[in-house]
């Protein structure tokens, strides 16, 4: 008996480990000094730029999102979908993006399949200025059915730490800015899977009028990052944006009060947006009661900023109209009331 | 339709994240600024202390290991061998942890299960020095049976760029140094449970009289951490240890050439260590051939330090009977060579 017949391949791993270096090398920054295949990828901080540097780190995963990316054998999004949500967790307390490890984890170890969801991982990183630093890639037997795989991701970001964005001076009258989604992002896929392919028995490739695309289209369009749009404010105008929520598990009703002081709620206008087709759709068609939708999808708005009434226009005109005021901070409790 | 009636459960999950807070907050060492429930993990570096920093990451997992601690249901150990591995992959390289995430990914949440697991991952994380800053639970029903989970481990640690420890001062006349390993640790057990479960149809509650425990016993035993083995070392004479390799998947063969500069062969000496009852007993039930056993399984050594032929006393001293020497460098490819 022997490894390869136990399951594990070691030379198709090694095999992975060369495409994922050539992949990663193109993500790689100056503050990288490895290469891929160290123990630990090497990461040299700037002190000069940095005089006190916070790290803010964060771990996630894509959910069962993957599920959608398996039945339309398409590896490529989810990645980007990773590394998107992983930087908007650290861009939330004001903190660009360093690097990024993933661990990816298979039951055979399909090479193209990997190859693909790693280069998702690479182009993701490349947009955010982000290196791909290192990950595991795992074969594990028996563990996962044959042709899924879960993938995780972790980053480190960096803050001054007077420019640490956490929420405190938020006081009632300052206004709430929801920045737009491009769809589901990462969140609510065991309903919505439930809803679209069980209830109503579609097909991932079944054109939906309404959506104006397949459902695996509408279900697959990657996680926005928000780093491009709220980069240049937090670089020029430290202090202006006082919080920063990003819309996840949970949506708006469970994320926005991680960020309120006592004595702040947040009032959130529902006729402030128009929910985007997608969410009208499930919520019709699974009758979801209203409140579960709140707080299971992002309901079209993926990220929430906190600045002050004054402040408003200015952020809404660095927004490129992908902001709109959804709300405001009042008098309260740490929770959000639809108004 | 809503959310919990998909299989997933929010609160179930909040219920979670509060235990979690709870065994976290002991692990929090003076740089830790925030508590988990932030988007991210907040880390303060040293500046006074460290003047070049060089970040080094890694990401693991525990592999089929897991499998093992399912069928023993005993889950409070995986998490030990996940930060002990990680620990050991950013030591190599000369780096002390700073902070750890998991990402623990369930079928179904069972608050108990991932209770436990966490425990293991604050054990862990509290006897290596390294703070739990955060982590992922992500709850996917229809993707892990029943019961199952998969756990991944990013660590962050730091050193000082002249003292990274990188293999390239090896020279020929250095000695290899074998630090002692408790077992399996995380590797080689596709083929260790096919051999012990399947092959010779152990239940994992058997007494094996060769190992002086239950198969359970030998095969959870948590992965070791070098790094109160190799710390002071290294703190105090830096240069001293010239390289180090972590023997994980692909045993001695694949590991210790990934330090080896050009010209730098490693030569060992089957007969310098006693391979542990749990290998011999592995390599004849399974009639495993040698060379796949040195390239799937550590053999008894977890971790291999290179040095000087003059300070090899030094290092050995230091290990307190856990570290052997175990072969030597030769003029050659970066290859090992067992004589």
């Amino acid at each position: 008996m022997d490894y390869r017949s136990a399951g594990v391949d070691i030379d198709a791993a090694h095999d992975v480990v060369r495409q994922v270096k050539g992949l990663a090398r193109r993500t790689f920054t100056p503050g990288v000094l490895s290469d891929i295949g160290s123990f630990g990828g090497l990461f040299a901080l700037d002190t000069a730029t940095h005089h006190q540097p916070v790290l803010v780190a964060s771990a996630d995963g894509v959910g069962t999102k993957l599920k959608v990316a398996f039945l339309a054998n398409r590896h490529d999004t989810v990645g980007i979908d990773l590394v998107n949500h992983c930087v908007n967790d650290v861009l939330v307390q004001g903190a660009l993006p360093l690097f990024f490890l993933d661990y990816l984890a298979t039951g055979r170890l399909a090479t193209d399949v990997s190859t693909e969801v790693v280069k998702g991982l690479a182009d993701g990183c490349l947009e955010n200025g982000c290196a791909l630093l290192g990950g595991e890639t795992a074969e594990m037997p028996g563990f996962y059915a044959d042709g899924e795989y879960d993938v995780a991701g972790f980053i480190v970001g960096v803050v001054d730490r007077e420019r640490l964005v956490d929420g405190s001076q938020i006081v009632p009258g300052d206004v709430l800015v929801g920045l737009r989604s491009t769809g589901l992002h990462t969140n609510g896929f065991s309903l919505a899977r439930q809803i679209l392919f069980e209830r109503m028995k579609l097909d991932v490739d079944a054109e939906v009028e309404e959506l104006g695309c397949t459902v695996g289209e509408e279900l697959l369009r990657p996680h926005r990052s928000y780093l491009g749009l709220v980069r240049n404010l937090l670089e020029s105008n430290p202090g202006l944006i006082k919080g920063m929520a990003h819309i996840t598990g949970g949506g708006l009703t469970d994320n926005l009060p991680r960020i309120l002081p006592e004595g702040a709620e947040a009032h959130i206008d529902r006729d402030s947006w128009t929910t985007p087709a997608v969410f009208q759709l499930l919520q019709r068609e699974g009758a979801v009661p209203e409140e579960d939708m709140f707080r299971t999808f992002n309901m079209g708005i993926g990220m929430v900023v906190v600045t002050s009434a004054e402040s408003a226009p200015l952020v809404l005109e660095q927004m490129t109209g992908e902001g709109v005021v959804i709300g405001t901070v009042v008098e309260g409790q740490p929770q959000v009331v639809y108004v």
